[in-house]
């Protein structure tokens, strides 16, 4: 008799439930609810642009909503029942830190701090604390390169300890009130099994070793020294955190009887430990030695596995590598670019001042131009550059303009851009050591446009393939809890019974492979030219270029003009 | 009681006829006639985009017809009668040779060449002969490159002997049975003195040392060894050629009997030699020592005087300096920019597909920007650079864009990055000891767009005047008709009192030069990395930048690949 699954998937605007078959990943029942609170589930600042939080209360309303409609849903499709559920797993957005109080309660939900945005859910994409992102990357430079090595060289303003110490910074009566600071992959599951102290929580080492710098090779998270070098009250809090952090093959506790009676769910249901929506999502579109991960949208990421028991060197520039955070077993290797699908819907809409009639048709325009022949060449750096150069003060270049350049010809060179910006992770990822053969893209683009995917294919010389699931991130959430209620032995049969690919594939046309070549040496010219390193708080591993140190502050000082200049 | 003149200004697409006081510049008859033949008064090729011929027969009926139309309205305006009349003068574009028989008249006249494009005049914007053009760059650096010097370092597929080379080439039928080939500048006036031999017609010297290394100082064309060294029928054709070309206030003849019953003039009238468009442009702008015409329109041209009794050096770059091109006793230079008025007009047409009326509003839009708080920053190549790279294998670029840019923004940089490139040419002459004080500038953008009137005034951080007549060209060969006809005993008092500038006057704005001159060092970076040389057919007295030679073939090897594929 069929069993199932259950995958509970938190994105930045909405929550989303999946009941799944244990035996071959078939989808069975699925809802989506959108957060509440704030604009599209965000609660912003009207004066302050960096500042992204979000409503612990927004999680749990939802939460009750959204199991109860896809069991609902898989029941009407199946005629299953809820004790035929033999797991449950999560995946969230991260680093998404919320501080509790010694009860476990996020602290937004005493009436105290009810105004105190401080007090909620610190959204990935809250960037206030780009201050302290930059004194903790001069630190660990100076006295732990390796915390940074772990993490890509640079420690970024989305991350757990920039966060915390921020709210240290600007609302220290908060941050004294406030117990532990728990991530969202982590309060869920602590949710759903009843956990009472924050001491209790069972810790992803997703978030803990991609975000907060912890690695069981130096005790946990970073030292209290280190800590104490940053603020001797992130040392105290140190105390109250565990020291052992888990992948997902691990339990994070069992179902609570309220929850259970809730979904009609049998009570005890094994619960898995959570992770990143990036990092399931690479479980949902069956990651494994070989294959890229893209889970493609207004940004890319890019996730790959490499097997723990080889020496993997620490690659520069890349995101984060952490044992564990993907699938146990497995060094989780994580990149990505700031900008893909944003790139293309600013060019259609701010400039064009088009809608998606417009972005349809200028894709059909641009797939009839041949590779090459609109002499046009960009940089995808509109918003920064995540990997491998880990620098946000970077920006968008175009090169080749003349006057008979068409508007379909400069769409074309953004997408080109954008997977020329995909082959240098690739080729970074490579050179040291760790193979791809193959990529499996997730994510609307990737089902919806066919030009895109031919060049991707064109570019990184590989086959493209499309994970046969849409809803990649809630089916790795599912599989973990497949794996919690014992369904498999291991992930790897897991994921090999539970995921696929479409029947589409994109495979390298070897003409355009030949011209892409040729412009990806340009590319990589202006790439090494204007992304070259210039300033102290630089990446390790990286020095600065010989004979382009001059164009390489450019951009960055048109952003301090810039910036100058909104002040005047 | 009032005398007049008369100027004819022959344009790409119309002639223009102006009749002038000749006491205060006052124009009180004007007419323009389009030419009836071709695309705009052009005669193309449908499958060589870079051919562009004119019909001399358009010239002869839209004389007839313009000098009419202005005299009538003249007459009607002042009453003034024909025998009031002093002078004619004449302007045309250039270098645009046409090929004449002994008897003067133009081969395409004769019914056997009548379907033969190459028998018509060579309009200045034919570039069928860029092949020819390397050719004599590449000899005459090796064996004369005094004669590179005098035209800024890189002779041009637009000029003189290029054209003609490139039909001895293609055409040695026609090149054999023409006679001669005079300039558009020189061909009007012995029309209207009825000239009839080749050997007769007096030439001009701004059209022959701007367009066919004239000088006096090497004893006129280019000698008879260098031409052979091309091929010997150039040299041949040599011995037909004047060993003499003069500036505007030489004769050029006297008026025919027929041409002055046509028009009721007085026959015998002196008509004055020949010169560009540009050249009595700056005339009629007022051009005199310190001060720098610009002519704004699809492209700039640059147009500034030096005594010619203090040595001038060469400079590099610039287009050409050629004594009394412009005015007697003065070293006439020649500067500009390949593209302005046309970069914005390619935006606005192509990339946001609107007309004059976004033109319009993305004016004042931008207009409502700060200098440098876009963080954008452009180049403004896109078609190539006239001065002072001499480049025309240079492209657009564009840099600082993010996923907030607007076309606004864009559409600025743009603006600004014209005035840039006009910075550069500013900059480049005035290190050369040739001052410049202030700048007139004439032309529909001058008149119509104060913030590109400011935005120039800011960057040059100079006075920026408009000039008085709207009609520069004809103002100033009717200027030049004026010192035929003897109403001034030289120049200088006739340009004093015959043109002026508007009231409207451009200042620098000291916040905004300042913030300029920091924008201005980051596009003197792009333009050094982008723009450096790096091949054998460049410029002389430029050698390539260390540090900048990878990024100094990007453009290149773009359209290379460009061209590569159009052929595949």
């Amino acid at each position: 008799m069929a069993t199932y699954t259950l995958g509970i998937d938190y994105g930045t605007n909405s929550v989303r439930a999946l009941v799944v078959n244990t035996a071959n990943g078939r989808e069975v029942g699925t809802a989506v609810v959108n957060y509440p609170s704030g604009t599209d589930g965000v609660l912003l600042h009207p004066n302050d642009h960096t500042l992204a939080r979000q409503s612990p209360a927004d999680y749990l309303v939802c939460l009750e909503r959204v199991v109860k409609a896809a069991l609902r849903q898989a029941r009407w499709q199946t005629g299953m029942r809820g004790d035929k559920v033999i797991g449950i797993g999560v995946d969230t957005t991260g680093s998404t830190p919320i501080p509790v109080d010694a009860q476990n309660r996020p602290m937004c939900l005493n009436p105290k701090y009810k105004k105190n945005l401080n007090a909620y859910a610190w959204l990935w994409k809250d960037h206030t604390a780009f201050e302290e992102a930059a004194r903790i990357t001069a630190q660990a430079k100076k006295t732990r390169p390796q915390f940074l090595a772990q993490c890509g060289g640079v420690y970024s303003s989305e991350w757990y300890w920039s966060k915390l110490w921020h709210c240290l910074n600007v609302d220290r009566g908060l941050f004294a009130a406030t117990h532990a600071w728990i991530e969202l992959e982590d309060y869920i599951p602590a949710v759903l099994c009843g956990v009472k102290r924050p001491e209790d929580v069972v810790c992803g080492v997703c978030a803990a070793g991609h975000k907060a710098m912890f690695n069981r090779k130096w005790g946990g998270m970073p030292d209290a020294e280190f800590l104490a070098s940053l603020d001797p009250r992130l040392a105290q809090l140190r105390k109250r955190m565990p020291s052992e952090a888990f992948a997902i093959d691990h339990p994070a506790g069992r179902l609570t009887k309220a929850w259970a009676a809730t979904w009609g769910l049998p009570e005890g249901l094994p619960v898995a430990v959570g992770a990143f929506d990036a990092h399931l999502g690479a479980v949902g579109a069956g990651v494994k030695t070989g294959t890229l991960v893209k889970i493609i949208g207004t940004s890319t990421c890019d996730i790959l596995v490499a097997k723990n028991t080889m020496p993997v060197p620490d690659i520069p520039g890349v995101c984060g590598m952490v044992d564990g955070s993907v699938l146990p077993g497995y060094i989780g290797i994580e990149a990505g670019q700031s900008a893909v699908g944003d790139i293309f819907r600013w060019f259609v809409t701010s400039v064009c001042r088009g809608n998606d009639a417009l972005q349809v048709k200028l894709t059909a325009e641009a797939g009839r131009l041949k590779p090459g022949a609109s002499g046009l060449l960009a940089l995808d750096w509109n918003n920064g550059n995540r990997t491998i150069l880990v620098d946000p003060q970077l920006t968008g270049l175009m090169v080749g303009m003349t006057l008979h350049t068409t508007r379909a010809e400069m769409y074309r060179a953004l997408l080109e851009a954008t997977a020329f910006g995909a082959l240098t992770i690739v080729n970074r990822i490579v050179e040291y050591g760790v193979p791809i053969e193959r990529v499996v893209c997730c994510g609307g683009i990737a089902e919806k446009n066919a030009l895109f995917m031919q060049i991707y294919a064109d570019v990184l010389n590989r086959p493209i393939f499309i994970s046969r699931s849409a809803q990649t991130c809630a089916l790795g959430a599912a599989i973990a809890g497949a794996l919690a209620g014992s369904a498999y032995p291991a992930i790897e049969p897991a994921i090999k019974a539970m995921t696929g690919v479409k029947p589409t594939v994109y495979r390298p046309i070897p003409a355009h492979v030949a011209i892409y070549r040729e412009l990806y040496g340009q590319y990589k010219l202006l790439h090494d030219a204007f992304g070259a390193v210039v300033d102290q708080t630089a990446p390790v591993d990286q020095t600065p270029r010989v004979g382009h140190s001059t164009l390489a502050g450019l951009m960055k000082n048109l952003l301090a003009l810039k910036q100058k200049r909104a002040q005047q």
